[in-house]
Formats: structure tokens, sequence, C-alpha cells
């Protein structure tokens, strides 16, 4: 099977992008490394890093916003993982917004 | 303007994710300082900053294949970006395909 290249970066971590299977729209990106990537496999669940807290973070393990998996890939590289998900509750960002990318700092060009 | 937080990460670099406006396909996904955000939003196409060559790459600039910008978004804590382009030439892979995410690491779940 292929597998992500965590023995790229210094820190080990590896960019995660979650996408909605079904409409395409970008959710969140956050990170991984091995652990989190194999616990993800493990539990059919996105499973990420936390940069702040410096452990696992089951996503939705507290707030129900669970992400099922749905199909992964990586990049050419297989320095870049793209999570295909059923978002569970519809809510992947904190802020209660179903994608963390509702900041438009450049609107669409006609 | 809202702009990307660039102080947060130690090297200044934050993770950039293109995604084809029209299709929602995610293409590629690279990194962006400063420097090369600037760049994006004065070009209008989408610039990134090479870690291996530790040089601004204005995608495309040798293939053809640039990224007209249609709309750049951020994520809620702004330390991620979103370009949503116009992908010149169909090719945003160094491999010649469409999207550098063609590496099937779990397979579609029905």
């Amino acid at each position: 099977m292929i597998e992500p290249d965590f023995s790229k970066p210094a820190d080990g971590l590896l960019p995660a992008i979650a996408q909605d299977f079904e409409t395409g729209e970008i959710l969140m990106q956050a990170y991984m490394n091995r652990e989190s990537w194999e616990e993800t496999l493990k539990s059919g669940y996105a499973v990420y890093y936390s940069r702040s807290r410096k452990e696992l973070w089951k996503k939705g393990a507290t707030s129900g916003n669970l992400q099922e998996i749905k199909e992964i890939r990586l990049d050419c590289d297989c320095d870049a993982i793209l999570l295909k998900v059923n978002q569970i509750g519809g809510v992947a960002c904190h802020t209660g917004r179903r994608s963390c990318f509702f900041n438009v700092a450049v609107p669409l060009k006609p």
C-alpha cells in the first residue's frame, strides 16, 4: 500500500486536507503524524495531530462531528494527504460553520 | 482586508491548497510565504514558495500551466490558504496529470 512519507518534514507532520466526498467542498486543513495516520486507517475516522495540544486529535470526539473516511489520496510526492470524508453533523469548523474556509481574502472574480 | 498570519509558523510558510474553481477538484498543495502571497495578489496568478529551491515559484512560469486566481479564502485561524483557480492547460502536476492527488491510499468506500 502507498503511504505518506513522514520522514520528510523535520517535525514529522504532513498537511491533511478534509474534503466533502459528495460536494467537493474543502472543509478544513490540519496535520497528521504517523500515529494519527495509523489511527485514521484503523478507526475509519479522521484523526489528526494537534500542534497546539501536542497530542492526537480525533476530530469530533467531543462534539460528535466525526469525519467518516470515504477515500484517501496522496499527492505525487506523498507529502500531502487528501481525506474525502462524510462530515457527520455537517459541521467541520469550531465556529459552528460547515467549512473552516469562510474568510474571503479575494472575492470571486467574474 | 483579511490576511494570512505568516507570523505563526517558525519558517513563515503556510500551506496553500489549489482547487479548480469550477469542478471543486483539488489540484495540488504547496506553501506560501508573505512575499509569494503578495506576488499572487499583485499578479493574479498563483505564486508559491519552493522549499526545495528556496525561492519564489510562479506556478507554470516555464510549463505555461499558470493558475489564474478566481477567489482566495483563508481558514478560521488564518493559517491555511485556499486558492480557487482556473488551471491553464488543465495540468497542475509535474507528472502531466491534472491533479497531484492521483495516489489512492484508501479506495473509495461504498
